[in-house]
């Protein structure tokens, strides 16, 4: 039997809606999963689930998810669906949402060959779909930018499609200083850039790369693009003046990736 | 003097509400175009503009557009924001948005070499996306199948950020019909497909070519499929199942354009 909660105002509820906001994110050292699909990405990475909220109306049809949440050590609770409203960001809550505890974060001490930079990538859309086409294109980690979206934010997690489970990323305060580091390290640092080189006309570019990314409107910071050591443009043949940050990324990325 | 309407049923204010659904746009054979930086890319294009109405608020700021628009022989009106927000099927209308002949029709009887389709493409924002990357990466026109979003559907025209202005579209009803006639032509009809070859290892497509794109949830129907002369798909290398619709289309756009 699944217990009941009937109450907004339940202690549990209270604190899973804090999870919609990094500041409660941080304080619970949670992060909240909404809907079927995304809950089976968690829970086939490995993340271990907390508390977890269903729809009272819907609980016949979830038997098999149930049956690997509780296997996976989760709290389960039956609730009417205005709670879910209460504690989902979305509009129309699935009918079933999760606390997890976070993803390993990139390990910067063990950095992998190839890693994402995302500066000022606010949109969180924009940055989830990054995120999700770096894991695809083969990219071992990302770094997030003081003004890039948080990579915990519900948003984020749902563009990602599952990725954030498995391609590790960091939140990093100062961007400038991560990549100055990593760049010691032996990495190549390769930026987008109105005036950079035509990406196919490039010079070969070294096993380690960090591929940084502006936002559409502003670009890279100049402390960061001082860092480059390559920029690339993609050329614009029609009359277009520019990409979605997100299709550019895409495009950027498998480029870089071509031979691997 | 700029003539004032101040009222919702004025028979003017209902005829452009009218233009937010595709029978509007059909009936009156105008488009829709929202906000300062769209009216100025279609001005841009060569675009003969209607009635245009103007939030009495901002008229000052307005001064270089204002001319613009009457130079190109637009009728101003000024109005109170709600009237604007009555028309413009945004939550938050910018200020100012007209009606416009729309852009001249992809010419299926002189196709250009390059041309992309839309295979089930409903939302709005990647129908849109895609134009403008299409537009970028150097195809020359765009069809769209009975499935996919209208290509002057107001949502579809911002994602494109003014290449529906110039680079030609088309829907037709039966998309399999347009692709047959275009293989007799002598199009190469190049289809993403899961079961397709990696596109890196593809064999030398020639100059004329139809990338068709279906859409993210079921990809490309039997019907399209069936006369695709090559099946493209792109690596997977992360645990990542899919990318998103517009993301891999612009990756595809462009590595098929990468030697022009």
């Amino acid at each position: 039997m699944i217990e009941a909660l009937t109450s907004v105002k339940n202690p549990l509820v209270q604190r899973m809606r804090t999870l919609k906001s990094a500041k409660g994110r941080e304080a619970e050292g949670q992060m909240l999963i909404d809907g079927e699909k995304m809950i089976r990405e968690a829970l086939g990475a490995g993340l271990v689930p907390g508390d977890v909220l269903i729809d009272e109306g819907i609980l016949a049809q979830l038997n098999d998810l149930i049956k690997m949440l509780e296997t996976a050590g989760a709290k389960l609770y039956q609730v009417p669906y205005r709670i879910l409203e209460a504690v989902s960001d979305t509009v129309t809550p699935s009918g079933v949402c999760a606390s997890f505890t976070p993803p390993k974060k990139l390990d910067l001490s063990q950095p992998p060959a190839r890693i994402v930079a995302l500066d000022g990538v606010q949109d969180p859309g924009n940055a989830g779909t990054i995120w999700r086409t770096a894991d695809a294109a083969g990219f071992g980690g990302m770094l997030l930018g003081a003004g890039s979206a948080e990579p915990t934010n519900p948003k984020v997690v749902r563009a990602t499609m599952g990725s954030c489970f498995r391609l590790p990323a960091q939140k990093v305060p100062d961007l400038a200083q991560a990549l100055a580091q990593l760049k010691a390290d032996g990495y190549q640092i390769v930026a987008t850039s109105l005036d950079g080189q035509d990406i196919y006309q490039r010079d070969a570019l070294g096993e380690k790369i960090v591929l940084v990314i502006g936002s559409e409107a502003h670009g890279i910071r100049a402390d960061v693009l001082a860092l480059s050591d390559v920029r690339l443009k993609l050329p614009m043949r029609g009359g277009a003046e520019s990409l979605n940050a997100a299709v550019a990324a895409g495009i950027i990325l498998y480029e870089l990736t071509r031979g691997i």
